[in-house]
């Protein structure tokens, strides 16, 4: 598949859903992508089978508070700047990139390598979601090293990171998208192509991309886009379970960035007089959600807020009280529902309680 | 001059002074520098005329909270770790290794270094003394860049840093101690033979070694260890001044790790009816000497906290409730009181006022 500009919208809008309101949002990582094409031109999107198991393949994304991102802007050059050191690192050129994760602005970070770099993007990514921390990813789970690492920022600073366990890497990482203003780019868990294969979470980039032109399409032919996002995420098979919690206005929000994450919750009043309220926690990524006290989605199932008239996505760091919302859910893809990754990404992971209960079982009986 | 178990023993005793405080307790760097050269053998102190010009020298020390340092032990592998990195970075091997900083467990630093890789020590240093910060050396004074450095943590993890200027570099370095969990061996300003020659500290080892040899043998002949360390400052042309501020017994203290760094302060009431009180202000090194109000010292002249009895020096650190003590200053070397030095190592960089003033100044008329 042909990644042109009109796909990167697409992508952008998908990602976003996906990102669970984490990710950073999308909208400058699609600048700086759309940029990149113009400039050096479109790049395919390759299905992980088409890998040689030999390939280097470069995971990209950013590491930081979310709530900086939208403030602190990258200059552009942060993407390759980490890629050629790789390549140095490693002795030989990188073969293809791929997004560490999907969701949110990150969905985007590996489009600005490709086109940079004139290599392809693999369909997959490395959590199926957005997630906090960087060791919550299929590649951690399975086993795979994250290192040697590339963090480049915005300042022109360069550092590389080896270190001999993820869990490490990732306090080393985010002590270091601290010191280096809040934000940085990473390059991290090189694979080769059959780890890749092997090791990812299969079809993410192209559903996020059959997401968002759903929910484009429906736009302009005047259809619901909830439905028309629920009938991508069934089509996708990755995501087949998908809920709308809750629609109301957003009532209070409480929020700070701490540790280089953006941390709080919000509080959502249902319309009408039956005075339901929704509470949603966050790290980054939108973790639980609670109606009048009980739970109706749990990490790591999907738990995104949206407007309620466009459905487009409003990540953590861009609530607002008084904004008119669903809540959505869905069901993760099932890699991370494994009891091997449900102990680094569900909810004990988060200090949310022991057990982790999918969203078609909380929520039995209860229609999309 | 060939370099023996004797010599890193009046090593470890003199740089402890010429630390002010800091620099980390030089105990744990003097086991490790014994184990090497034990394991190793001997080596030898050059001085920096012996330097070819395109030779590769490598400075090093430890980065952190000193109060760390004497909790978290080194694994003993950090310093060759990094060493081996930055060569690998150089494309060529180390001919010789300095102290970044003379003053205390950072002076003992790259003995390791020589007696593992059988390269001699530099007889000069960074900084003539301890200062808290790594962008406060003669290397960033006159012009030169701290990169690329290499950190590395006991838990084995490394890091390359890469920045465009020596201050980011710093919050870069400090950000990555305090991730990988308070202390870090860092490599750094690598330098031709020709810039250690020209922008270092000079004789700076040999006198920590001189001063060392002078308390141990006052004490052996049973003579007044400050008389002899006096002497031996006066002796060695690079600290000409030094003064005994005060005498006196440790009333309170108080001292907290903050952002990286061992801050506070300490009051130290004289003996006697006279009610006289000295106050000593630190960030990980003495900063600034008070008595009863007046300044007496400040940096970056030296302010050296030693037991009364037996002229070892007292690091912030191990400072406690009760200590007697006295309070000792010296002059610093002629090339951090130019007025491109103070800029960075004067009072002001430590937000304590505008002017430098030196210590035989503030204490005319009043006797050694």
């Amino acid at each position: 598949m042909r990644i042109d500009r009109a796909a990167l919208a697409d992508l952008a809008r998908g990602a976003a859903f996906l990102g669970s309101g984490g990710g950073g949002d999308p909208y400058y990582g699609l600048l700086l992508a759309e940029a990149a094409i113009a400039r050096c031109g479109g790049f395919d999107l390759i299905a992980p089978a088409d890998l040689a198991d030999d390939a280097l393949v470069a995971p990209c994304g950013w590491i930081g508070a979310p709530t900086v991102s939208v403030e602190k802007l990258p200059n552009g050059g942060e993407t390759v700047a980490g890629l050629r050191r790789l390549e140095a690192l490693m002795g030989r050129r990188i073969d293809a990139v791929l997004p560490v994760e999907i969701g949110g602005g990150n969905g985007l970070a590996p489009f600005v390598a490709a086109a940079e770099l004139g290599v392809p993007v693999v369909d997959c990514d490395g959590m199926g979601r957005a997630f906090p921390e960087s060791q919550m990813v299929i590649f951690n789970i399975r086993g795979l090293s994250a290192c040697p690492s590339v963090l480049t920022a915005a300042c022109g600073s360069l550092a590389v990171i080896e270190t001999d366990n993820n869990l490490t890497h990732e306090r080393v990482a985010r002590g270091l998208s601290v010191a280096l203003g809040g934000i940085a780019h990473m390059v991290e868990y090189p694979l080769t192509g059959a780890q890749a294969r092997q090791h990812s979470i299969p079809g993410s980039v192209s559903t996020a991309i059959a997401i968002g032109k759903a929910i484009r399409t429906a736009r302009t032919e005047r259809r619901d886009p909830f439905q028309a996002l629920a009938a991508a995420l069934g089509d996708s098979g990755l995501y087949p379970h998908c809920l709308t919690l809750f629609d109301g206005k957003i009532t209070d929000l409480e929020r700070e960035t701490r540790g280089g994450f953006s941390v709080g919750r919000v509080t959502i009043d249902g319309f009408g007089d039956g005075g339901s309220r929704m509470e949603v926690l966050f790290q980054n990524e939108n973790l639980v959600a609670r109606q009048d006290g009980r739970v109706r989605a749990m990490v790591p199932d999907l738990i995104t807020i949206m407007d309620r008239e466009t459905a487009d996505t409003i990540t953590t760091e861009r609530l607002k009280y008084g904004q008119r919302v669903k809540v959505i859910a869905a069901s993760a893809p099932s890699m991370l529902r494994e009891p091997a990754a449900l102990s680094l990404v569900g909810p004990a992971a988060f200090g949310l309680g022991p057990d982790f209960t999918p969203i078609e079982i909380l929520n039995q009986g209860e229609g999309a």
